[in-house]
C-alpha cells in the first residue's frame, strides 16, 4: 500500500483537477492517479513558435460557460474575445470558392432552409431533459433513428444539406449518419442555447479564448494539486467495497481510498477491470460511447493578411481536406494564425497520411481559398488524439440508436463507492470544458454526501 | 517470469483452445490464459436436472459448419439433429396466437414479401467480400445506412417488417437500426447461405446439436491442453516488441512468448494495456464493436407435449416477453424442453427483471401459445451475458454506419507479434462457433508463418 486518502481520482484532465481541487477545499485529502505523463487529458496546448500557444485540443469557452470564467477568474487566466470581423468563404457542391456575398445572394434560399430545420431541432430539443433524455415524450421515436436520417428526411437541397452536415460535423466530429437523432437533441438541450451551439456569435459556445493557452487552467490546478497528484499512473484495477476502494496501478503501486472518482472518459473508464465486477447495463453503455475524430491544423503566417481583405479566416468546404477553419491570431502578436478544421471522415482518412503530404494538401486549400498569400506559413503544426493512448478519440463520446433510451441511466449513477466523472458524462455543455467542471461538482457533492 | 511458451493465448473459449491444439499439433508450446474460472467462453452447459445438459450460449452448428463437424467427430462428441416436425404459431400485430396454417392463409403475401426481401438481401450480399466487405461496389452507400432504415423503405406492411425484425434481430440480438446495412450483408455473405441463415431448415445455421452439450467440445479441447491451461488468470497488460510479448496478469504473474494469440472479442481485447500502444485506427475499431443482448429461458416438462399436437416447438411473437422459441428436447430423453429466446430490447428488458418475475412472465406467454400444459413445468432454468465480466454481451459485436468502411481493414490485421481470433473476426460465419475456429485457424496460420 503506497498511500491512503479520502478519494481516489483518475485522471487528471481538467474534470479530475477540478474534483480534486475541489474536494480539497471542503477538507478531505484527495489523490489522482494519471495514466499519462502530463495533465491536462483532452486540454493541450503546443507553441511551435515562442509565444504563439495553439491548442490541439479544448480551445473555447463561450458566454453561458459561467463554471469556466469563474475558474479561469480564480486561477487569474485572462480571457480575450475570438476574433470574428469579416467575411466567411464558402465552397460547395462544385460552386468554386465563393465570398460570402455572392454565396448568399446564390444560396439565400439553401441557408434560409438550414436556419429553418436549425430552429425546429431547438424547438424538439426543448422537450429534451439533458438529465434524463430516455423521458422525452419523443424518445424512443427519436431514439429509434440516425441524425442522418433525420436530416435526409428535411427535404433540402444539397447545398443545404451538407451544409448542415459539416456544421453538425463540427459539433459531433462524428458524420451524422453515426449517432442517434436523440443524441443530437441532447447535444443541442445540454447546451441551452439552441442553433447557437453552431456558430461563434454571440452565446454560442466558441466566443473566447485564454491568455497563454488553454493548459494555463490544468497547468495552475495541477500546481495547487502537486501533492495530490500521481503521473504515469495507469489504474488498471479498482477493488471495491461500500466504503473503500483498492486501486491498483501498472506496475503494482497500489492505493487505497474511501471513494473514487473514475474521470476519464467512459470507453476509457471500462478498460479497468473492476472487482465486483459492475452491472451489465454499465458495461454496455461504456461498449456503445465511442469517441470521434478530429484533428486540428494550424497555419501561422507572418500576418494575418485576411483580415485586410476583408475575411474572418473562417471557410465552409466540401472540397478539403478539411471543411472548416477559423482565425486563432493570438492576442498581443502579430503573426496570423489560421486553424483548419478535420473532423469525422476528414481526420479518419487525413491522419493516416503523413504529415508533409497532409500539409502540402491542406496548404492547397488555403491557397484555393484565401489566395497566395497563403502558400508560405512560417510554421504549421497539427494534432490527432485517437493515437494518443490515453484519450483515444475526440471530442466526445457519441450515442448511436437506442443507446440513451436503453442505457443512458447508467452512464453517470453511481456503483457503491464508485462515482463518475468527465464531460462526457455532463448534463450541462457535455462535451465542453463546461461540462468536465460540471460533472466533476456532481461527482463530489455526491462524494461529500456519502462521506458526511 | 512464471513460465515462458512459443505462444500466449489469450482466452480459452473455442478459438482460444482450437489455437492451442493446432500449435501443439504443430510442435509449438502453447499457454492459454484464461481471466474465468472455467473455459469455454460464449459455451456454456448447465443441467437444471440430471441428463438434461442445456445450452446457456451456443447450441447448434449447421450444415456447412464444416470444421465443427470435423472437430466433433476427433473429439468423439456425437451429434443429432434440430427437430423440426410441425407446424409454428405466430402471434403479430394483434392478431392473437395463429397455427401456422391459418397465418399462412390470412397472411401468405406478407410473408411472400418478407421472402423477396430476403432473396434481394442474397443478391445484395453476393456482391460483398466477407474477406474485405468495404470493397463492395456500393459499400459507401451501404454503410451510410442502417438495416433498419433499408428494411423501413422496402413498403412492408407492418406484418411482414415485424416478422422480418424478429427474425434478424434473432441473428444479431440487437434492433436492426443499430447496424448498418453493410453490417448485415456482412453477416449473410459470412455464413453463405443467404436467406438459410434465418432458418433452422435443411443448409441453415441451426440444424444440429451435440450429444451430453456443447460445452463437450471445450472440456474435452481443455482436457488435452491441461498442461498449457491457467485458469483464474485476467491478462491486463501486454508488452510487445517484434519477437515477443511478455504477459502481466491481474495480481503479478507474468508470462513471456514469441508471439501472443488474443483470442477474445474486440471490446474485451480493448481492455488490455498494451505496451507500445497500439495505432488509433485499431483502438477506435475496437471502441465500435458493441455487444448484442441475448438471454435464453429454458422450460423443462414431464413431456414434449406439444408435438403430439402437431406442433413444431416454435413461435414468431411481437407480444413477448420472448420473441421466438424451439423445441430443444434432448436426444433420448423423454422430458420435453421449450427454449425460449429473448433478444435484443427483451434481453435488455427483462434480464433486469428479477427470475421469478420472469418466468411468471414467460409462462403466461407459454400458456398462451402452447395451451395449459405449458403452465407447469418441472424445472426452468435461464441465463443472461451481460453480467458475465469476461463475456458482457452475447451473440457477438456488431458494427454500426461507418465502422467496416472506416475501420474494418484494422479488425484483424496482426500488430507485430499480436494476432487475433475469436468469431467477431472470422469471415465465415463470424458470430458462429465455425466461426470461432476459422478466426483460430487464420491466427494460427499467420503465427506458424511468421515463426517459420
Amino acid at each position: 500500500m503506497e498511500r491512503e486518502a479520502d478519494v481516489i481520482i483518475v485522471g487528471a484532465g481538467l474534470s479530475g483537477l477540478y474534483a480534486a481541487r475541489e474536494l480539497k477545499a471542503a477538507g478531505y485529502e484527495p489523490l489522482i492517479l494519471e495514466a499519462n505523463d502530463r495533465t491536462g487529458g483532452r486540454i493541450l496546448t503546443e507553441s511551435p513558435l515562442p509565444g504563439i500557444p495553439l491548442e490541439i485540443g479544448a480551445q473555447w469557452i463561450g458566454d453561458t460557460h459561467t463554471r469556466m470564467f469563474r475558474l479561469a477568474a480564480e486561477l487569474g487566466v485572462q480571457t480575450y474575445p475570438q476574433f470574428e470581423a469579416g467575411e466567411t468563404k464558402y465552397e460547395l457542391c462544385g460552386t468554386g470558392v465563393l465570398d460570402q456575398t455572392e454565396f448568399y445572394q446564390r444560396f439565400g434560399d439553401d441557408v434560409a432552409s438550414v436556419n429553418r430545420v436549425l430552429a425546429t431541432l431547438d424547438t424538439l430539443a426543448a422537450t429534451v431533459s439533458a438529465e434524463a433524455p430516455w423521458l422525452a415524450p419523443e424518445a424512443a421515436q427519436w431514439d429509434a433513428i440516425t441524425a442522418g436520417a433525420w436530416y435526409d428526411a428535411q427535404g433540402l437541397t444539397p447545398i443545404a444539406r451538407t451544409l448542415l452536415e459539416i456544421c453538425t460535423v463540427g459539433i459531433l466530429a462524428v458524420p451524422t449518419v453515426e449517432v442517434s437523432f436523440l443524441h443530437l437533441l441532447f447535444t443541442i438541450q445540454t447546451c441551452g442555447v439552441g442553433a447557437a451551439l453552431f456558430s461563434e456569435a454571440e452565446g454560442g459556445a466558441q466566443t473566447t479564448r485564454f491568455v497563454g493557452g488553454t493548459a494555463q487552467l490544468t497547468d495552475r490546478l495541477a500546481a495547487q494539486l502537486s501533492d495530490q497528484l500521481i503521473l504515469d499512473a495507469p489504474v488498471q484495477t479498482i477493488e471495491h467495497s461500500g466504503d473503500s476502494v483498492t486501486v491498483h496501478c501498472r506496475g503494482g503501486r497500489t492505493f487505497r481510498a474511501k471513494r473514487a472518482i473514475v474521470a476519464i472518459a467512459p470507453t476509457l473508464a471500462s478498460r479497468i477491470l473492476y472487482d465486483p465486477a459492475l452491472p451489465g447495463v454499465r458495461d454496455q453503455v461504456t461498449q456503445r460511447m465511442p469517441h470521434g475524430s478530429a484533428m486540428k491544423a494550424f497555419f501561422i503566417y507572418e500576418e494575418p493578411f485576411w483580415r485586410e481583405d476583408g475575411f474572418n479566416g473562417q471557410f465552409i468546404s466540401d472540397v478539403g481536406p478539411a471543411h472548416m477553419s477559423n482565425d486563432t491570431c493570438i492576442e498581443g502578436r502579430e503573426e496570423g494564425v489560421i486553424l483548419a478544421f478535420l473532423e469525422g471522415a476528414q481526420a479518419r482518412t487525413f491522419h493516416r497520411w503523413d504529415e508533409i503530404k497532409r500539409r502540402e494538401a491542406l496548404i492547397a486549400q488555403m491557397v484555393r481559398v484565401f489566395g497566395p498569400k497563403a502558400a508560405h506559413p512560417i510554421a504549421y503544426v497539427d494534432g490527432e488524439w485517437t493515437e494518443r493512448p490515453w484519450t483515444r478519440g475526440c471530442y466526445n463520446a457519441n450515442m448511436g440508436p437506442f443507446v440513451w433510451t436503453t442505457y443512458g441511466h447508467a452512464l453517470s449513477a453511481p456503483i457503491g463507492p464508485l462515482h463518475w466523472a468527465s464531460t462526457d458524462t455532463a448534463t450541462q455543455w457535455s462535451a465542453y470544458m463546461e461540462g468536465a467542471v460540471e460533472s466533476a461538482e456532481r461527482a463530489v457533492g455526491e462524494v461529500l454526501q456519502s462521506l458526511a
